[in-house]
């Protein structure tokens, strides 16, 4: 996840969360890859940008709620979400925003 | 920025800047800094969250678009939009997003 995403025109809407880990790995890394794996095939994902220092920041994009919505109550990922309250974050914050505006820059 | 921002219920507004940085620092550390310092000293500021692995995400939190806007017309922010664009970044997409909904989890 080393670029910036390929979003299309606004409006979308974008999964802010932020998250404080425990100790250790305890499965987190291979899970996270496996997620990413699957929310890129849900139908209305459009990509997802992330970077941890002593916050962890996700910021996944979606075409519309209902996408989010099913994302969220796939099996696999039920099985994730339980172990993340159970064993990788200390404490996280997820919002769901809905992308108005986007404007960006690169150098030519 | 080491915490999770403790925003309020919603509706509010989340900045979602996404970026890539140019090699070496070129002053950027002590203006980036100073932007974070001024822009919580705004009003409509509610909070920050920031990490960069190879991408930098940084998601600053708003009462309202007004806000935002101010911000962005700050002197001393346009300062350093302009170096951002001459020496800092490669690339970079802003997105200015209404959050809607938002939950969190805390281990007990």
């Amino acid at each position: 996840m080393s670029e910036i995403a390929k979003t299309p025109e606004p409006p979308y809407y974008a999964v802010i969360f932020t998250s404080l880990r425990t100790e250790g790995d305890n499965g987190y890394s291979e899970m996270a890859e496996r997620m990413v794996k699957f929310a890129s095939q849900q139908p209305g994902f459009l990509g997802v940008e992330s970077a941890k220092e002593s916050v962890g920041i996700t910021v996944s994009y979606w075409s519309d709620l209902e996408s989010i919505k099913t994302w969220k109550q796939n099996a696999e990922h039920l099985i994730a979400q339980k172990q993340g309250r159970e064993a990788w974050y200390k404490e996280f914050k997820i919002r769901i925003s809905k992308v108005e505006r986007d404007y960006g820059f690169a150098q030519n």
